[in-house]
């Protein structure tokens, strides 16, 4: 087994009702390869930085087993730069400033090792770029998993097709489902998400959970209710990082499976949300995980 | 074991994106007896209308066991009417007309038969009138459950905060949550309240489902993901008959049971969407429920 992704690894400044944090790092695929590594050994991560990055941070994602053979860094340039605003309810925000930099020219390129995955999960990023990565393997994952947001469908809908097209599993939230099927109701969205290619599709509702969808069968999860959730940058991508870890621990991909992927991608997200960045997840406990998971079993079991 | 409801037999007029109703039947009692009638034999309705109300319905209603003795008929005058449009997404709305009529000056009266209930859900209506209620019983029903809404609680606070430290479950959506509370997080939000005399606090989230709320422990229960929502008029009412007829139904009350509870009232309410007014809870079959509820099973179970 082996996971390979492909995402920012960057800087973010965030403004949340309880608190600001100026240039912390984020990035799609540090959170994913933080948050997949409480569940494999190793890690490959595709990405780019300039030379602006904390080599500490870097030294502490290896020690995770997270490989960075394939990060480029191009000295001289700067790191993808991202500032935002949440708004009191944390399930809007305003972006206030995106600083592209290195990410303007990136031409992701794996590294040998990283050709043949068992996994791979497609962080957030310009559809030509995830079809890039897609170009570069030599076999076909036993999963592709893809994360992607409504920006690409306003300035890439034809590329970002031919993406979902090639992919297992889509996660998108409630909104981008919408937009990208042009159906309000989500179980007719996803019945026509799930003919554009992928055979599962999760959805995100962020506080109020995740759906995943297969066939005509449906996954309800639940989120955590939290008393206080200080950053929900992120949650996304911590998701994404424990449900594709999860998964790439091995055995059979079915609908069971799945749904134990949700909870505990869930379980990692709702630890991220509770500290700023990357904070929660660099300091957690293998034992914190399962007792969350546990929380999450005794949150949404019954008999009837 | 006996169950005893207040709230409104009424008119509705509804618009949704879906269609138009002009003037049908509806009214929080309505909904509740019709849903708790699929659990137990007999559900004693306190409620008043106008000698405009259709009497076919009053004795289809007495078929399903619903007692209207405690039901007060006023000649001459008119049943309460609301008239409401519904937005894109369904979950908010617009009230067009309220016509208090009979409500105006309801006096609720308690036949000497209903005045020993073993479970007793006050259906929302002005405070003033549950504390009626609760009044002229002989004896303290085992449960009390109550319905509200944040109109009381910009119109009659003390006297809604009065009521409420009577009940030993209260249910209510998740904005009336922080505006009772004061509190954003929905978690803070429980806590608060359950000080305010509730054992159990029901939180209802819509399309997203339900939280159960008891000391420190929490039951997220999932909503079933439909095609189609026609008209959500009365599903909240739906719920509440069917969480309370599941419990009228005997055994002791618990944890557990309060979850088993909730989900048997999702599922009520899941039907009552799907048509508009009470015409999918009328010909509603027993079959139907229990293969329903065992959808709400599918939805959310899963090993970790």
């Amino acid at each position: 087994m082996s996971l390979l992704t492909v995402g920012t690894v960057a800087f973010d400044s965030i403004e949340t009702p309880f608190g600001k944090a100026d240039k912390i790092v984020g990035g799609a695929a540090t959170f994913i390869g933080l948050s997949a590594s409480y569940f494999v050994d190793r890690v490959n991560v595709v990405s780019v930085i300039g030379d602006d990055f904390p080599t500490t941070v870097l030294d502490d994602m290896k020690t995770r087993g997270i490989d960075l053979e394939g990060l480029q860094v191009k000295s001289g340039e700067k790191s993808f730069f991202w500032a935002g605003k949440y708004h009191n309810n944390m399930n809007s925000r305003d972006t206030l400033d995106t600083q592209l930099n290195v990410l303007a020219e990136f031409d992701p390129v794996l590294p040998a090792s990283y050709k043949n995955p068992s996994h791979l999960m497609l962080g957030n990023l310009t559809p030509a770029v995830q079809m890039r990565v897609l170009e570069q393997l030599e076999s076909k994952p036993a999963l592709t998993i893809m994360d992607t947001m409504n920006f690409w469908m306003d300035v890439a809908w034809d590329e970002l097709l031919e993406v979902i097209k090639k992919v297992d599993v889509l996660m998108i939230n409630d909104e981008e489902a919408r937009q990208l099927s042009k159906e309000y109701s989500l179980v007719t969205a996803a019945r026509k998400i799930l003919t554009m290619g992928p055979e599962y599709l999760v959805i995100k509702k962020g506080e109020h959970g995740a759906l995943l969808f297969h066939g005509d069968r449906i996954f309800s999860a639940p989120a955590l209710p939290l008393e206080m959730v200080y950053d929900p940058t992120g949650a996304g991508d911590t998701f994404a990082g424990g449900f594709t870890g999860y998964l790439a621990q091995g055995g059979d991909i079915d609908f069971e499976k799945m749904k134990s992927a949700i909870i505990y991608g869930s379980a990692m997200a709702s630890f991220t949300v509770e500290k700023f960045g990357i904070e929660r997840l660099a300091e957690l406990g293998q034992d914190e995980v399962q007792r969350r998971v546990k929380r999450f079993q005794d949150l949404a079991q019954f008999s009837i």
